[in-house]
């Protein structure tokens, strides 16, 4: 295994660990509420939010021990944001990380519930735990959550992705959607993780940057794969965006030059990197690792 | 007109005023989402929960332009619970305050968001304005909200109610389930009221007592106005309880105990406000108020 490899996994291994120390024991009542929640999040996923916000917290100076709290709110929010995606009134998905959704495992208002208590509880661990290096920049820390989450970031390109199924989107919009419903988040991953030490501007600002690029080179990278990849290996249903008349980023570019154009913000999130004082070669190879899924 | 009427009439539109305030206007991309936040949240409701605050507020001393904002937060998350709630997957309700439920009016995926947004700017508005005598107590404050929010409170207790439709409950399952699903929320209210200025230990535990009487109150009321108004008076569909076989204070006990019951609890309310050293007429007037509502 590469040294970046066992990286990851020290992390993924320690974002369970607090992730089942977060969530509320299935023994508790609820117990059924509390079991779907565990069920949604726990022993899923590449955790990539969480491996962003531990390297970004690298180049600051931070803690991981206080890292890991700030990376279990944002994998919290975006386990909540797939319980309500996958649910029949949005896009109505069956599969999930290669389990059935919580929605059919459970039932309906389960799966509405779980994901409104995991928000519920990304900003309940968020405040819970001293994480910054004051109580004031942790304040805004729960203020970059929510905007992130809210109307005006994940929730919001949620709602321009709906409104976008069989309408004709440009490129420019296709992206304005994304950077609100992807991008969001992962760059509130990179900045909660840097937010855990003290961190100056230049550096917020190149971290930022950085995020911007990885955003789009995620969703990117995750059109190719939902154009070409199979069910199994993808562990959600496959191809569903064709059949749903989604617009992506093969839909309007084909897959070579998708590729292309992942491997290009690869080179600008680089790029961004070379700006910072200290040393961010994990966040180069998280850029590398989100795009090489590609090929 | 009374002087407490007055007050209440004033808080009400104080609170129109910060809630309009905050939520993205309809001109806003993505325009339909925001569109639908106001039409969940705007001009609608008696606001308890904010003049709760208010008045733990003023026995707390104080500024009611902080208060104000926490009184906010707790209302986007009472709306937002109002809107998932009213969900076909939930209580498949049409109507509320007079109007079509958020789903009715717009779509179910619509409504998820409106939902999911709501909770997401009650942090942000939570975290975002100086409210507190410091920042730490400010965090507790995001805490104390996202707990009264979540699994173990009234989410936890929209999912008991769920799990208890055409099931025998006692009285006891029947009390445990408020506490959640009404209860938390209105507790959050008095105490993150309070919380906006420095506030002891001694006024806090009584106003938490008082918290939990008028709660319950609150939700017995509720159920005898379920059995005897109708759907005019009540601006939601009326007898729902009865026709989905809920267990409630009524079916336990009937009208005229459970309005005895009312009583009790508006008394036991008072007894705890007589421990307060500051002057605590708003929040008697209040229990007052949500009982007589049952008269």
């Amino acid at each position: 295994m590469s040294e970046f490899a066992a990286w990851m996994q020290d992390c993924q291994s320690r974002m369970e660990d607090v992730l089942a120390h977060w969530l509320p024991p299935a023994h508790i009542a609820p117990q059924h509420l509390h079991e779907a929640m565990r069920y949604a999040v726990l022993d899923g996923g590449k955790r990539v939010r969480p491996l962003l916000a531990f390297a970004a917290g690298e180049v600051a100076g931070a803690d991981p021990a206080r890292v890991r709290h700030a990376a279990a709110a944002v994998e919290l929010i975006h386990a909540y944001s797939l319980v309500h995606d996958d649910m029949p009134a949005m896009d109505d998905d069956a599969l999930r990380r290669g389990k059935p959704t919580v929605h059919v495992e459970f039932d309906e208002a389960t799966a509405l519930l779980v994901g409104d208590a995991l928000q519920s509880l990304a900003f309940d661990i968020l405040a819970g735990e001293p994480l910054a290096p004051d109580a004031g920049i942790q304040l805004d820390m729960v203020r970059l959550l929510a905007q992130a989450a809210g109307s005006r970031g994940m929730a919001g390109g949620q709602a321009i992705d709906l409104a976008s199924v069989g309408r004709p989107l440009d490129l420019a919009e296709l992206e304005f959607m994304h950077i609100h419903k992807t991008g969001a988040l992962i760059r509130a991953s990179v900045l909660l993780g840097a937010h855990c030490a003290p961190v100056d501007d230049a550096t917020l600002g190149a971290l930022d940057h950085y995020a911007k690029c990885i955003g789009l080179a995620f969703q990117v990278v995750d059109d190719v794969l939902d154009a070409e990849a199979s069910t199994a290996t993808l562990g959600k249903t496959a191809g569903k965006d064709a059949a749903n008349n989604k617009p992506t980023y093969v839909s309007l570019l084909g897959v070579p030059r998708a590729r292309e154009l992942a491997q290009e913000l690869r080179a600008d999130a680089h790029a961004a990197l070379a700006a910072l004082p200290a040393c961010a070669r994990r966040l180069r190879q998280l850029a590398d690792f989100v795009v090489e899924r590609a090929f």
